[in-house]
This record gives C-alpha cells, sequence and structure tokens, in this order.
C-alpha cells in the first residue's frame, strides 16, 4: 500500500572516527525512503533549494521513490553538519541552517493524499500537523520527533501526538519527555499520551514495542564495522514502515516482523557514510540478514 | 550435577532511590548460590567472619545450598556500603572491607573437589586460580571479574582466563578490558583470551552471548519496578549456572535457554534489596516469567 513520508532532503557533512564526508546526501526522508523502498513505493514530501544535484534527488528516483513532492524552492538546502566522538556513544550538531525547509509550507500533492500509511519525519510539530490535516482517512500514521521538539515545542508536540497511532523515538528523548529513566514505565506513560503503539529506539541495544498490552523486545543486529550513525533511526523507521505498508496489516506479529527488517537495514546504512552502503545492498542481501536473525534470536 | 561456587558471602548496605538496606546479607555468592538453588544444588566456598549471623547462613542452607564450604574465621565480614543514583546508571561504592576474605586461604572441601560445573565468582585472579587448582576435572568452568581486577590485576586475570570455559562479566568491564567500544568487536576479542564463551552482560539491555562461531542476544525481562540493582549480576550468573548443572550440557542451544532463566532469575532480585524478593519467589513464579518471555520474543 502506498506509503507517504514527511521529512528533510538535506546536504550532511560528518565527521567520525573512520572518516570524514562533505555535502553528501542526507536527512530524515532521504534515509527513510530509501530504506522503504525496499519493501513499498514511498511519496516524499520535502523541500530542496537550486543547489541540491539532480543526480541526488535520480539517487530516490532509482529506487522508485516518488519524489515529484519535493518542492524545489529559491536558497539553499537544509543543511546539517555534526560529529561523532571515538565510540559513536556522543553525537555533536556543529552546524545546522534549515534554509529552504525553514519557511515551508508543505502541500501535498493531490494524488498523494490517500496514502493510507504516513511517516511524519522529525521537524517542527505544526508542519507535522500540517502535512497530517491534509491527508485523507489514513490508516496508519507513524510520528518521529527528537530533543529540540520535546523541549522547545512539547504543547504541539503532545497535540499532534494525540493524532497519531505510532510514536518512534529513542530511549534519550523517552526519558526526556516522560521524566521516566526506567525505559519499561516510559512506554506505557507514552501509551498514555495517545498513540496506541510505542517504538522505543535504543542505537546498539535494539527497540523495544509496547502496544496492545503486548510487549517486545529486539535486540540490534551485531555490526562491528560502524563507520557513520547517521540516518540509523530514520532508516530503520523506514525499514519498519515500508514492512507494514506492504503486508497492509499493523498487528503486533506483524510489526514484530517490521521491527526485524528495520534493524537489517539499519545495520546497512552504518557500515558507511550517508547511502554509500545502502546503495550496494541487494533483496537478497537483506533477506540474509533477517534469516541470520531470525536463527539467532529464535529460542 | 553439583555446582561449585567462589565467592563472597558479605553484609552489604545500600542506598538508593527507593530506601536504604543496612548490613544486609549480600556478596556474590550469596546471590549467585541463592540463584542456583531454583535449578541445581550448589556448594559454596566463602569464609564469613565470627559477626555472621546463623540465621543468615541459614537462608542459603534452607534453599538446598551447601555451606559447609564456608569457613568461619575470627575477624569480621566482608562488608560493602555503595549507593546508586536515581536512575541506578551508576553505582558509588561508599566503603569496602575485606575483612577475613583479604587474608582468606581456600580450601575446597575434599567431596566437593569433584563438581563438574565451577563458578568463579568475582574476586583477584590468584584467589580464582587457587580454588581451581583444587578442583579434580572440572567440565564447565566459567569466570566472573570487575573493573578492580582488569585494572590492577590484569596480567593476573588474562593467566586465568586460559584456563577457563566462560567469561562473564558486563559491557563496562568488556570495553576496558579489550579497549573495544564495539560490543561485538569486544566479544570476539574476548573469545581469543581463551574462553570459548563469553557472556556479555547489559543490565536493563540484557545480554549477549558469544560461542561456537555463533551469537545470541537475549533482552532484558522488562522490569518496572527497580529498587535496587545490587546482586543482579550474581544472580543472573546463578540462574545461567544453575540451569547448565541441572541440564549437564553446555551447548550453545542449552546456554540460549540458561541465560533465560538467568534473566529472568534478575528481573526478580532488584525488585527488592538484598534476597527479599528472591526469598518469595516459587519455582512456578520463575516458570511463569520464563513463558512469558519465550512468548514475548517468540518472532
Amino acid at each position: 500500500m502506498p506509503l507517504l513520508a514527511l521529512g528533510t532532503v538535506a546536504f550532511d557533512t560528518i565527521h567520525t572516527a573512520r572518516g570524514r564526508a562533505e555535502r553528501v546526501i542526507g536527512g530524515s526522508a532521504t534515509h527513510f525512503s530509501y530504506a522503504a523502498s525496499f519493501f513499498s513505493p514511498v511519496k516524499v514530501v520535502s523541500v530542496i533549494g537550486d543547489d541540491f544535484p539532480d543526480d541526488y534527488l535520480r539517487l530516490l528516483a532509482d529506487r522508485g521513490v516518488d519524489v515529484t513532492g519535493v518542492e524545489r524552492a529559491r536558497g539553499q538546502t537544509f543543511f546539517w553538519a555534526g560529529e561523532y566522538n571515538a565510540d559513536f556513544s556522543r553525537r555533536t550538531t556543529l552546524e545546522v541552517h534549515l534554509n529552504v525547509f525553514g519557511a515551508w509550507q508543505p502541500r501535498v500533492v493531490a494524488a498523494h493524499r490517500a496514502a493510507p500509511f504516513v511517516f511524519l519525519g522529525n521537524g517542527h510539530p505544526d508542519l507535522q500537523a500540517r502535512v497530517l490535516a491534509q491527508m485523507q482517512r489514513p490508516k496508519f500514521v507513524c510520528l518521529d520527533s527528537m530533543n529540540h521538539w520535546i523541549v522547545e515545542e512539547r504543547d504541539g508536540l503532545l497535540e499532534v501526538l494525540k493524532k497519531v497511532d505510532a510514536f518512534i523515538l529513542n530511549d534519550e528523548e523517552a526519558r526526556l519527555l516522560t521524566e521516566e529513566s526506567n525505559l519499561i514505565r516510559a512506554g506505557r506513560a507514552l501509551l498514555a499520551l495517545g498513540p496506541r503503539m510505542i517504538i522505543l529506539k535504543k542505537g546498539e541495544h535494539g527497540a523495544l514495542l509496547f502496544a496492545d498490552g503486548l510487549f517486545f523486545a529486539l535486540p540490534a543486529y551485531p555490526v562491528e564495522n560502524v563507520v557513520d550513525p547517521t540516518g540509523a533511526g530514520d532508516a530503520f523507521a523506514g525499514g519498519v514502515m515500508g514492512f507494514l505498508a506492504r503486508a497492509n496489516d499493523v498487528s503486533f506479529p506483524t510489526v514484530k516482523r517490521a521491527l526485524l527488517r528495520g534493524a537489517v537495514i539499519a545495520s546497512f546504512i552504518v557500515e558507511d557514510f550517508s547511502l554509500h552502503r545502502l546503495k550496494t545492498v541487494r533483496p537478497a542481501d537483506i533477506e540474509d540478514r533477517v534469516r541470520r536473525m531470525e536463527e539467532m534470536l529464535c529460542l
């Protein structure tokens, strides 16, 4: 089933202990949609500046990502520069320029408004709400956010959370929003905010799922060769949502299987900068890691 | 099959956000043996002072733990006082007095030397080596250690590691010993030190298992009500070793099932101070959480 994703298409400059990448393709909608494209067609809602190369956009289009909803505005594309410490446990934002994304008024292309699966990528809660309001009758809406909005736009975030089915966030964000240090309590507290499903990402420790009074914990796929974790969370979400859209089902057992795909996609993206590693991945490579992980987890 | 455990039987004074416990029964051999006793008979090798109450020792004996190898020496019992920060992410040792444990020369009771399963609890590597040397032909030896010995007695630790089958340690210790921040790499580096099996504990994030060229990741049992994490690691090890001793098998699939038992026992012990919660646990309670966890993990 069609899947629509709101988020940034951006330039990233990244420093890690393993190297440096300058103005590579990045952004939440980029990582999300590229990852989801392995499972389902995706339509992106975003904005880029006149400095964004066609080649970069073609990377997505070549994966079957529908980029007709990516507006081109006069000005510069969203830019983020960041740095990781040696063991990747801390990330520092060196620069962030919203550029054309800052003043953007999103308009969902008419043909995309019927998409039953919707991902509202990390951004201002008002922007997320504005895109959601344009959708017809989505079957399953998943929202991502980050520390900045939890602190600066808490009320707006709480408002939009009441309108979505699932909330995906990391452990640090969950603790910040709920003021619960215990992640199981945090998960329950998040459910009380409105969404019927909480997906709590823990990086190298995997993810937790809370829904339907049930609980599931998935370890991360074991990766030895981490080069750059940028985009892992968005690619994880892309794998999950892509799989759900393909299955056209959001029951608990299907979501568990979807999380497994998310973990596998995330395991690839961290092995190189930007989309470099994902570009070399074939569906058979994904199935191979999914099978390994199923064997690994089986009791 | 008989299981022998070396470790401390001690007094603990503990402060957590949930309360305070004064001179309660603690020590690695206490937590380990009480946990293991749900699965297998255990013989403890330890030393206590003349201040240690018979009632405390009876707590273990009543669970079928063989305490005939617990020597009583003149002087005071090992004492530890510690404090946890509000979210249990950091522990501070306030006081530690080895007391009679400091000068102890362990002597394994003749009748216990044939035990095929051996747990060398956290302690000076020479002490661990001296106990191991007294065993006849153990089938499976598992060693625990801690930061202090990794830093202060590295050579001795590396020496004794060559003689054991399994090494159980936490993520922080693994990183310290291997200087690898990536836990998958750390696991491989630890295997290269001699043991054929590495069990890497990650607290609320569960545990990783490396052996036979295989890998397994187990999440923790979800606990909302954490009162005191003291002894969780030892109780986890006790559940694992108790289950292996009962199964008399250390194949990879059995170790996976053993880790599940360890996680369940650890989930109980953290719900109160000392052995308070474990004392109320019946085998059916354990089986109940094991079943829940199996259902939870099943893909």
